[in-house]
Formats: structure tokens, C-alpha cells, sequence
């Protein structure tokens, strides 16, 4: 039995708390949160839990196996590392860290000691996001062309970090999942119209070799929310609309069949096409509605018990956390490309 | 009776004979094309209209006032370049030319001549654009935030000309008719998946003063066809989905009201929202169906019998081509920033 | 406080539960359901309170003040009828009861007994509801023409009532909320294709007096989920889809304008119009989002604090039930037409 | 060549008109209209044609082998009598014939003369229909289960005919194209808001053997155009919707698995399911494209010159106006069961 700690109950906390605690193999022991409303509210829903107002001693505390930390970025490092020095396993809330050197020491400690690292980089355990991966890895769609994803809404603006840092680690972390190669560069531009400098709409396009683009469209001034996913592949292309109940994801039968005469040196006027498409039928494989964070749960307690390495592990979330920080960085220079 | 020239009858040529020969006060006299199918198809349509094999012969015809040029760029600033100087006024395809340098040469001389300059920026007469304009000129949006369109679709390719060449000009001229600011700097990214090195995936982020900014997201590799732009105002915000047939623009009573605390230092751990939104009903204002280059051939023949500068002249051509040419110097660069 | 006494604790009870205990003023004392997984899980989620196996020993219980009735329809009266014997207010669960009879006996002995009865006609406490009945008491609609509704899924069938009883309540105690006027006779046809011989789908008339009219599409067996329900008015007309998350309510400013030349005997062959039609803007009203039964608790609540006749009391209830047994036997006679 | 006349130059005669005059072994020769303004629209199209101003005159002329009827229903008997005894293969308008009685007489002419009736019941000729057909005759849907059709929207109000005449037809011609049963009885519901006394709003039920039932929904008085049909079969289940552009079928691997269970007595209360669902993945079978009326054109023409029996013939065009008939009947006898 996973004995399981969780720091930070606002927002995103009681969900993992209500999973793990429902997760076959682990319980919930101690729940801590410096804010009084949110520890009384955890209270109420469990009751025989210990309630725990200074997150030290949640770390500290020799019950406990495994520690859930889903709090602000800013304090993740020194949580985790509290965590890891003390004996216990962390599930870290996205992004893992607020900077690339963060992540390394926390990956080195880990290993060190033996523990495991996992961030929650929820999206994985979607049914969405499991059969695009499925579909990838099968080869339907072919060589990837491009990875295009919007996810723009109305707020929630946030204190401390801007757009990219909120709603971008849901994308990179897909993208890291689905594409599987290493990006090479990055180039983000943004805009802040708040007194807070903080970007609230950005463009992200992140490029890998073999010519496969992948962009980000993240906005918290739009005034519908819009959740979609474009990927271009040789053979097939899809479009993932998340917000849908059904059919989230429809599979194209459409693409380029050939090039010929692109080299030619024709003289001719009239607008001419030299390529043939195909356009057939349009196909939305069923996906599975299963709640992610439930698998997740479960995952994490079968990468403790069987010693396996999760694929959302601490690497998983370096590599976003460089990405962002690579974005960040474009970002304040104005757009120039960042190389990785 | 403005009698009219038409050179090219591909694919958008028709469109252009038909609307000007049923405009009220123009006639089309002439049509040119050097290819021998395209003319036969013409002279079915129209009888009694003389067919032209040789565009040079069409420009400097006595008969005609005025010439429409709906041939691929390239060939725009030779042909109008002959019409002007043969004294006759000029419809030209978007874009208006292939550089800054050819459009200041042809305005000039048009200026001179005494003659206008129409450039096809269609969109501008379309319902849906002119309702966008009213709501910007009365005020309804308040300040302008960002202006973010998606133009994507399975092909076209061509030859000749890049997906920005393409697809961007319709946004940037619509853009540069909205935004009543002069953009700043360009930002462009892409990438080419074919061997004719043009690139068929581009994103383009220009920068206005006063933190407005405007993103194109131009795509020939997509299996399902978008056409959505989103305007984000100080006051109200808007959606433009131009695929749809009814209800194209809708109008909402959504936007951050107030930032209060934002600078503040607060340590507080929980995700802290510092700012109130305002989310109230949605609006889709009428708009009116007509055929876009009906009204904008009646507007042309209007310009010049009335000696009215048109709001898609020459200049106008030129602010796009402008755009359009450091987009390129961008793309060429990596996606450096280019300034204005 | 009211202490409320849950019976059922199936798919809806548990909602039911949840609602009541979370109201201020209300507290659930007592849950009964015969069936032992129910029972425990009830159990689980409210460790307090008193599970009963049989629902007897729940309508008898004397430190209860009202009764939750969460069971299927056969079941109500007989309940209803104990609960009220013993002095306990009740929220039964829709349809009201199997027959008018029973509905009449029960509104009878509540009277008698100065006892509530609400029926649990939840979409009368949605935000989209309670905003179109706003929309037709603020006379915005005009004169109403129809009321048509759509609500077909995939199941969910039941072993003792057909899909008329399932799906139609909910369309029936809309129309009976929306429409201020008493029905004159209802129609319905339908068909069983297994071998329950209970209609899977059905079709349902509904006149009322002054060219009103109304009509139901209930089907088990639809591969889409549709919840589509137009009102067309003499001023406006509008479409409330419930399925989507924001926009369910569309207000279109739409209509026929004039008949003129009607009543003429034109001998003209064309097809001649004679009507002018409306055709504006459309509205769509900002709806609250609030929880249905969550409401409707509160309501219950103060109904039985102040003394107040619910709007959904059991003459309501008994105004459902009346159509459903006229419905029925329209079905069974093959579709006659049958007077209320 | 098929030398073809065409009666009525209205709102579909120029259809008509243009598509026999672009079939090849076809060719229009004469157009006649009473309007003069319509004869004029007519001849600026077709320079080189005969206008008549009298139809009678038409149906005369020796040169005309094949005669196209698009006018008002209430003509087509005549102007078909007309042409067919004076030799002539008709083409008309649905519906074919304001009665039943007509359309016997017009086939029993026909069939004397080794003449062609085609009936214009234009959707089977379009790429949706002819998909539906293909899925349906190749056992992909299994049996049906019901046939559910909704066609409203605003107008177009008639002078002479009710919704039923005017929309109905569309629906009851693919019904009859689809469905490879004789129906057995009609009922029908409406309601006239307007005093030309034209039912406005109608309900159709159309019961088959084998327990199929078709349902169809016209309207007049709809804020929104709405053209759905949902089509269940035992196997599959589609969905049509005929206002998209793409993806106008989806066909769903959705329905019922078993019922066991149903027969029994189980007296518990829970709401017991005794069915199991299947619900797999969607699909949309890429549907062709082309203009309907082409090929409904090329198919008269090949239909007279291979003396083929059209299956859109006069007989098909008798079942349709046999069911208005009796659906006219039901709604005059308000709503009883008519059978067939």
C-alpha cells in the first residue's frame, strides 16, 4: 500500500486526492495546505485524513511513501527536493520545474536515491491522446508533416506566469509524447496588454528535423474556448477537437499524391496545378472516456511497486521545462530563433 | 459605359467578366488568354465579345477604358505597366505585385496618368468584413487587442508561389483595411515538405503599435478547410467563421474587466486570479449575402466615373505587398524579425 | 431544518442526496434502498446517516419531515401515498405517478393533510428553461406557433415502460411550464422492434387551443444524441440546444412579415410568394450555469418554510401524467386522436 | 439528339434548362413561360432558342421530341396529357401530378404510346442519396429499423399548397427510393398559423411492414434551415445531414447487442438494463459530389434512347402523390390512421 501525501489543495489538488485515494494500492495519508479555507474544505471530504498546515512536515513525515505536489511551479524545486531527501517517491503538477537546472538536480537526486519521478502531464492518459499515439506508432498516418495546436479561451490570468507557462505545458507535453524526435529550435512571439507584463497571447513554432513544424496557438483573451489539433502526416491527417463529447478525433483519408512537373520550367500563365490530391473517406475511431487522471494514479503506484521508469518521468518533464524555458527566452528577444 | 478588357480567363477570370459585364454602366468589350481552351470557354459565354490571344494586343485596343488583369502575379506588373501607359485605367488580381519596387512604379505612373488603380482585395466587399469594419468604426470592440486568422485547406499548391503568396494576402488585406494602424514589424515561420521548396505550412505574426498584435496561420497540407478569425477588443470580442453560411460573425460581451492587485507581492501559494471577467450574451449581427465582386465592380466603374480614390488603390496594394515582401525576408531568415 | 429521507439510491438518487444534504435548511437523515451494493455505496459517501433496507421502515421513521421519492414510477404511489399518510412532505421523482388516478389521490390526501408535494420536474430549474420562460412572459416571443422537440439517444431502454414514459416527462413539463395553455388532445405514433413490445420510438402531437401546436421525436435507438427543442413565435423564433456547453439558447429575429394577396385568385402560373419575411439579427442570452436540483431543493425547502404552492406541485405532476395516459392510448388505438 | 422544350422559366426551369442544354445527345430547342418577364431572362441565355409565350404551342411543335414540365402542380396534367398525346417524352416536376387519378391516366398514356415519364425527384441523383442506396442494398445498415427526416425552414410560403405539397415530396421520393417495402398506412398532424389556410407546420408518420416507421418534419415557420435524416438499421445507424459541405454521412457502428432478460418477472426496483449497446468507432464515406440535375439529365436522355424504364418513372411518381393523397386526408380528417 502506497501511503500518499498531497500538498496544495486548490484548484487541481482535490482531484488528485480523490484519485489516488480511489487508486487500488495506495491511500491517501496527509493532505497539507497553508490556506485554511482549502484545508477545511479537504477535511470535510476526508474526514480520518491528517490535515497538515505547513507543507514541511508533510515531507517530513516517516508515514508517508510518496508525495503528490500540486502547487504553484515556483515551489515545486524545493518541495520536490524536500521530498526526494526524505525518502519519497513525487508525482510533481506540470511544469515540473521553473527552470532547466532545477530539473537536472531533481532527476540526479532521484536517481541517486532511488525514487521515482513522475509529472503530471495528464493529457498521456487521455483515450485522445492514447489513440493518436497508437494511430502514430502504427504508422497510419505516415512521416509526420506538422503538429498545429490552438488552445486559447478567457483567462485564467495568473500572478506569476504568463500564457505560455500555463496553458503551453499541456501542449509540449503531447508533442514530446507524440513526435518522436528532438526538437532543434524554437521561436515564440507574444503580446502582454495588462500593466502585469505577462504575455497573454503567444505564437509558438518549435521545429524538428526531417522538416516536421509544430506550433502553438495559446491566447487567454479569446473569447471562445478552443481546444484543437491539427496533424499532418503523409499517409492520413487528423483533427483532434477535444471540447467534443464524441468524436474527438477524426482521421482524414486526404493528402498529396504527387509533385511531378514542380521542377519543370513550364511558361504558361493560367494558374497551374502540378499536384493531384487524394480525398477519401473520413474516419473517427473510438476513444476511450476513461477519467486520465485515474489511469495516472494507477500508473504511478505500478511504476513504485514493479520499478519501472515512468514515460512521464522527471526527463519527461525536463524536456518541457526546456522548451519553455527556450520559448521564454525567444519570447524576450523578441522572436529571434532559440536553438535547443 | 466603361468599356472593359478582361486578360486571363482561368480560374477566377469568369468571376471577374461576369460581375463586370452585369454591372450597370461597364460592358465587357475584350478577353485575352494565351491559352486556347480558356478562350474557347470565354467566347461560348460571350458571343459577341472579341477574343484576344495576345494580352498586348488587348492593352493597347483604343476601344477599351479599362483593363482587368486576373493573371498569375508575375505577370501583373508588365501588363499593368502597359494599360497605364496606353491610358487605361487598371483592375488588378491581389496580389497587386511581386515587389515593393514594381507597385511604387505603377502608382506613380497611374498618379500621373491620372488613371486608378483598383486592386481585387475581394473580402473587402464582402458582408461579413464590412459588418467587422462598422463594429471596429462604431467603437463596439473598444481598443484592439489581437486579430488572429486561420486560412487552411488541402492545396492548392502552384508552381510559382509559396503558401503565403497564396492564402496571405486576402488576411493582410483585410487586416490592413481593419486595423487602422501602420504594422510595425513581421515575424514569419514555415517549412517547405516538398522538393519544390515552397513552403506549404507558414505561420506570420505582425506587430502593430500600441500592443496590437496580428497572427496568420496559412496552411495547404490541412485535411479539413478553416476559415475563422478572431478579433479580440477592449469592449467586445469576435469570431468571423466564413465557412458557415448563416450567422458568419458573432459578437461577445466577454473580456477582463479589471486587473486590480496584479502588481501586488503577495507570497500566497494558491493559484491566485487577480482579475474579474465579464461574460455576457452573445450577438450575430446580420450580414448581408451579395456577391462581394459585384459591389466591388460597381465601386470600380463608380471610382472612375466619379474620380473617387478607391479604399483598395494602388497604396493599398502596396501596404500588402510590403508585408507580404518582409514575411518573405523572414521566412528567408529563419524567422527573424523584420521591421516595417 | 428539514430532514429529508431518500429512497432509491440508484442512477438519480445519489444526485438527489447529494442536492438535498448540501442545501442550507435541509439535512438527509435516512437513505433506504433495497438493493445491497446501492445501499453500501450510500453508505460510503454519507457515513452519518441511517441506511434502511426497507423502504417501509423510511416512510414511518419519525424524525423525518419529508420524503425523497427516487424510484421507478410503479413504485410512487404506493410511497407516496405511506408518506403522506405519516405526515411527511414529498419530492417524488417524474412522472408523477402511473395513472391520474393515482396522481388525483395523492394531491387529495396532501391537501387533506396540508402536506407538499413537489415533483421533481428538474428542468424546470435549469438556467436555459428559466431564461425561455422569460423570453415568453416578457412577450419577446410573441404569440407562440409551435413547440417542437427532439430527444433521441442510444437507450436507455427499461424493462417496464416504454420510451413515451422515459423521455417525454422532461418535454412535457417544459411545454407544460413554457406554454400557458391547457392541451386539447394529443396524437402519437410509434413502434416496438424487440420483443419487450414497448415503443422504442415515438412520435407525439400535442394541440393546444388558437393554432398552437406542439410535437415530441422520443427515440431510444439514435446513433447521435439530440436534445433539440424550436419555438417559433409570432415576434421572434429560437432554437435551445441543450447539448452544447455555451450559446444554448438562440434567439433569431425571424419571421413572416405579411400575407398579403393570400385570398386572391391570381392566375398566374410562377410560384408566387406572397409573404414578406423578417430575417435579422440573432441573440444568444447569456444562460446560468447553476445545477438544476440544486435549486429545485432550495425551492422545495422554502416551499415547505413559507407555506408556498411549488410550480411543480403535484397538479403539475398530474398535468404530465394526464398527457402520458392520452398519449398511450393514442399509441395503442394506432395513432387516433385523443381529447384531454 | 433529344430535341427538349421546356415549359416555365421560374425559380428550377433555368436548372432544368441549362443542364438538359449541356447534356450531350440533348439540346434545348423551345422555352415557353406566360410571364414576360421570365421569357426575356430566357432569352438573354439562350439567344439561339424558340420562346413561346403559350404552352400549348410547345406541346404542338413537331420538332420537340422530349418536353420537360416545370410548373405549378396543378398544370402538370394537362401540359403532360398535352405532350404525350402529341408523342412527346415528359420530364416533370415533382410532385408529378396533383392526384392520384391523373398520375394513373398520364401512365396509362404513356404506356400506350411507348412514351417515357420522368419524374424530376431530383436527390436520387445526388452523390448522399445514391451513398445511402449503396450502404442499403449492400446489407451495411441490416435491417431498418426507421426512417426520420426533418426539412424546415423559413418560407417559402405558396399560394396553392400547403408544407406537405411542397416539402414533403423530396423526402417521400428518397423514401421510396431507400425503403424497398410497400407502405401500409399514412397519419399526419399540421397546423395553419395563417388564413390561406395552409398547413404551415406538419408531422407525417408512414408505417411499412416489419415494423419500419418514417417520420418526416416540414415546416415553414423555422428560425433555422435544418435537413437531417436519420436512418437506424439493426446493424448500423447513419445520419445525413444534407447542409454541409463535407462529410454530409456519418454512418455509426452503433445498436442494440442483446435484450435478454426482458421476457422475465424480475420484481426488483432498481431501473434494470437488460439490453447491451455496441457503440464503435464513426465513419463518413466520402460522398461524390456532382450536380444532381446532370445526371438525372444524362439519364432521361439515355433512358429514351435505350427505351430503359427510368426508376424515378411515373410509377414512382404515383407512389409519391398516392402517400400525399392519403396524408392530405389523415390531416384533413385530423390525424387518423389512412391506409394504403
Amino acid at each position: 500500500m502506497i501511503k500518499v501525501g498531497v500538498i496544495g489543495y486548490g484548484y487541481w489538488g482535490p482531484n488528485v486526492a480523490r484519485n489516488f485515494n480511489e487508486t487500488p494500492g495506495a491511500r491517501v495519508v496527509a493532505i497539507s495546505d497553508a490556506d485554511e479555507a482549502s484545508l477545511r474544505r479537504a477535511e470535510q471530504s476526508y474526514p480520518g485524513v491528517r490535515m497538515i498546515r505547513n507543507d514541511a512536515d508533510l515531507v517530513t513525515a516517516s508515514d508517508i511513501d510518496a508525495v503528490a505536489i500540486v502547487t504553484p511551479v515556483s515551489s515545486h524545486f524545493e518541495l520536490a527536493k524536500a521530498a526526494l531527501s526524505n525518502g519519497k517517491h513525487i508525482f510533481v503538477e506540470k511544469p515540473f520545474t521553473a527552470s532547466v537546472a532545477q530539473a537536472e538536480q531533481l532527476i540526479e537526486l532521484a536517481d541517486r536515491k532511488r525514487l521515482k519521478i513522475m509529472v503530471d502531464h495528464t493529457f498521456l492518459f487521455t483515450g485522445a491522446v492514447k489513440k493518436i499515439k497508437e494511430l502514430i506508432d502504427d504508422d497510419v498516418l505516415g512521416d509526420l508533416y506538422y503538429f498545429d495546436s490552438i488552445r486559447v479561451n478567457l483567462g485564467m490570468f495568473q500572478k506569476d506566469v504568463n500564457v505560455v507557462w500555463d496553458l503551453a505545458p499541456h501542449d509540449l507535453s503531447i508533442m514530446d509524447y507524440l513526435i518522436d524526435k528532438e526538437p532543434t529550435a524554437v521561436m515564440a512571439t507574444g503580446v502582454a496588454h495588462f500593466n502585469n507584463n505577462l504575455e497573454d497571447v503567444a505564437y509558438i513554432t518549435i521545429y524538428f528535423p526531417g522538416n516536421v513544424i509544430a506550433h502553438l496557438n495559446v491566447n487567454w483573451l479569446s473569447p471562445v474556448k478552443i481546444r484543437t489539433t491539427l496533424i499532418g502526416g503523409q499517409k492520413k491527417m487528423l483533427v483532434w477537437n477535444d471540447l467534443v463529447s464524441d468524436e474527438k478525433i477524426r482521421v482524414y483519408d486526404k493528402g498529396v499524391e504527387g509533385m511531378e512537373g514542380f521542377e519543370g520550367q513550364s511558361k504558361e500563365k493560367s494558374y497551374g496545378l502540378r499536384v493531384s490530391y487524394r480525398s477519401g473517406d473520413m474516419w473517427a475511431p473510438r476513444v476511450n472516456q476513461v477519467e486520465a487522471l485515474r489511469g495516472e494514479a494507477a500508473y504511478f503506484v505500478e511504476c513504485i511497486n514493479n520499478n519501472v521508469t515512468p514515460k512521464n518521468d522527471g526527463n519527461a518533464g525536463l524536456r518541457v521545462v526546456r522548451m519553455l524555458e527556450a520559448i521564454i527566452k525567444s519570447l524576450n528577444l523578441g522572436g529571434t530563433l532559440v536553438r535547443l
